[in-house]
């Protein structure tokens, strides 16, 4: 029997020991090592990938640690426009949606766009009122109030800038959630979901939603969910250029990781990281960035969790 | 000096002699011939690709006849929505929008989300926000009433089918248009606009905004844009396919087309095609549907025209 493995990522960017507190850092490892469980436990009862991927997902997405779902950060009116998109390895079957609001996991919908709808990627009002065909879980514009997430919007509009996912801190970061995963069939899947960027102004798609940038499956070569500077990221279109690194140059996920996020993307700085699988179970989660909120675990490995460098 | 070529395409399907009358024929012809020269003019002064793209795709879209800019098709709730991006070859610059409205010129907004934005990607309601801040020219809603298009969405309103450019004579087209350009500089640029499915429920984002899926430009490879069965499109990451088979592979561009289009878009039941154009001038104007409306010039080449196969 093939053994099953799983790696996610709550976002990349400036995350620094020197401002992050023991409390603050053991609450963000306990969310990480619970959405690997929650994905784990699909894989480990012989789910499949897709399934697994979108649990460690939502778990992320109903934590308000993290810039998704429940955490999301407040566009410039105020509102939480989310972001998601996954990708099955063996049908090549992917379903994506921007824009949408009240959702409560935003990674779901886009999982119901791929299953339940003749579409790939929906927008806006239109897969909002998709969501409600389907009967989507939603939730008040409450639910979504993380005071934290506010501050930051406060503090954002008083300069007018756009921040990534600033805290109140001053730490920099890309927050986004994604999850990449391999069943026991051997099927691989990723997927991603975002609130967006602090202060944005209504309309900015990043990479989260976008098949080849910021997600990517392929049972031939791998499984790949991004978190970075998005404008970046799509214009390198980064999580396809790793699989064809792969396909067609040939070179391990290890090798393809290092040339996309290390020397291609940092010569046009664009910074950021991500979580890469592939179908032998290797795993990849390189970052260019300070730091990257990161998990992994094989079958029969202890679960690993990262925030910093090294 | 560098030669300079240029490509454009009007779209793809079932376009078949039989249903096409001469009348038909000449108007498509001269619409083609048109853009083809409006972006050579440029090329032929020394400009630039980037803006040679703008000005033939803004040639399509100010034509009735394309599926794009006037033409537009309806939605179901009969209205017209747009999409539309384009990229620069040398610096991997890019700029798209989806879902806007009453814009004469999205191939144009594009291009300024790309100059005059941080963002590469807009969507609705902030995009038109954006247009409206840049003084994009707007259109009132009359401008882009064409009595076909009317006719179709209230023939597909029928039968309740989403349709992707259906005309009354039971075609059936992949309505988009695109051009491709190599300047004398020898820079690369690729460009795409589309009026999106006759009776397409609000929100469906196809291929033609999705960079690296319907446009792509590098000028260490290709420049491409794609018309076809979008959802497909975007699955193959086709565009940014194109250039990583050159890239990683050392295929030349006819190869890297024939497999993409030919092989791979069959494979899974992607209906279409695209323009190519490499960094040498070399062109291909690959389609595995019926037709593909299409021309193209070089330098010191007459300008080919062409609509079905063979």
């Amino acid at each position: 029997m093939k053994q099953y493995a799983i790696a996610i990522h709550g976002g990349a960017g400036t995350i620094l020991r020197s401002v992050m507190t023991a409390e603050k850092e053991t609450a963000y490892k306990k969310g990480l090592e619970d959405a690997i469980i929650a994905g784990e436990t699909i894989l480990k009862a012989g789910g499949n990938s897709l399934d697994a991927v979108e649990a460690a997902i939502r778990s992320l997405e109903d934590n308000p640690l993290f810039n998704a779902g429940k955490g999301a950060v407040f566009t410039h009116e105020g509102k939480n426009e989310m972001d998601a998109s996954l990708m099955e390895g063996k049908t090549l079957m992917a379903g994506a949606v921007t824009g949408v609001k009240n959702i409560k996991n935003p990674i779901s919908l886009a999982k119901a766009v791929m299953q339940k709808s003749e579409h790939v990627f929906m927008a806006g009002e239109g897969a909002m009122a998709f969501a409600k065909k389907i009967n989507a879980e939603m939730k008040p514009d409450d639910y979504f109030f993380v005071q934290q997430r506010y501050d930051q919007l406060q503090e954002a509009l008083k300069s007018d800038t756009i921040v990534l996912d600033h805290t109140v801190d001053k730490e920099k970061k890309f927050g986004t959630v994604g999850a990449v995963a391999l069943d026991i069939q051997g099927n691989l899947a990723a997927g991603t979901s975002t609130g967006g960027m602090t202060n944005k102004k209504n309309g900015r798609v990043g990479d989260t939603p976008m098949i080849g940038a910021g997600t990517y499956a392929n049972n031939n070569t791998c499984a790949i969910s991004c978190t970075g500077h998005g404008e970046f990221f799509i214009r390198s279109v980064v999580a396809y250029d790793i699989s064809c690194l792969m396909e067609y140059k040939g070179l391990s996920l290890k090798e393809a990781c290092e040339i996309v996020v290390q020397q291609k993307l940092v010569k046009i700085g664009g910074e950021g990281g991500l979580i890469a699988l592939d179908a032998k179970g290797n795993i990849e989660l390189p970052f260019n960035s300070e730091g990257m909120y990161r998990a992994s675990k094989k079958a029969d490995n202890e679960i690993y969790i990262g925030i910093y460098k090294g």
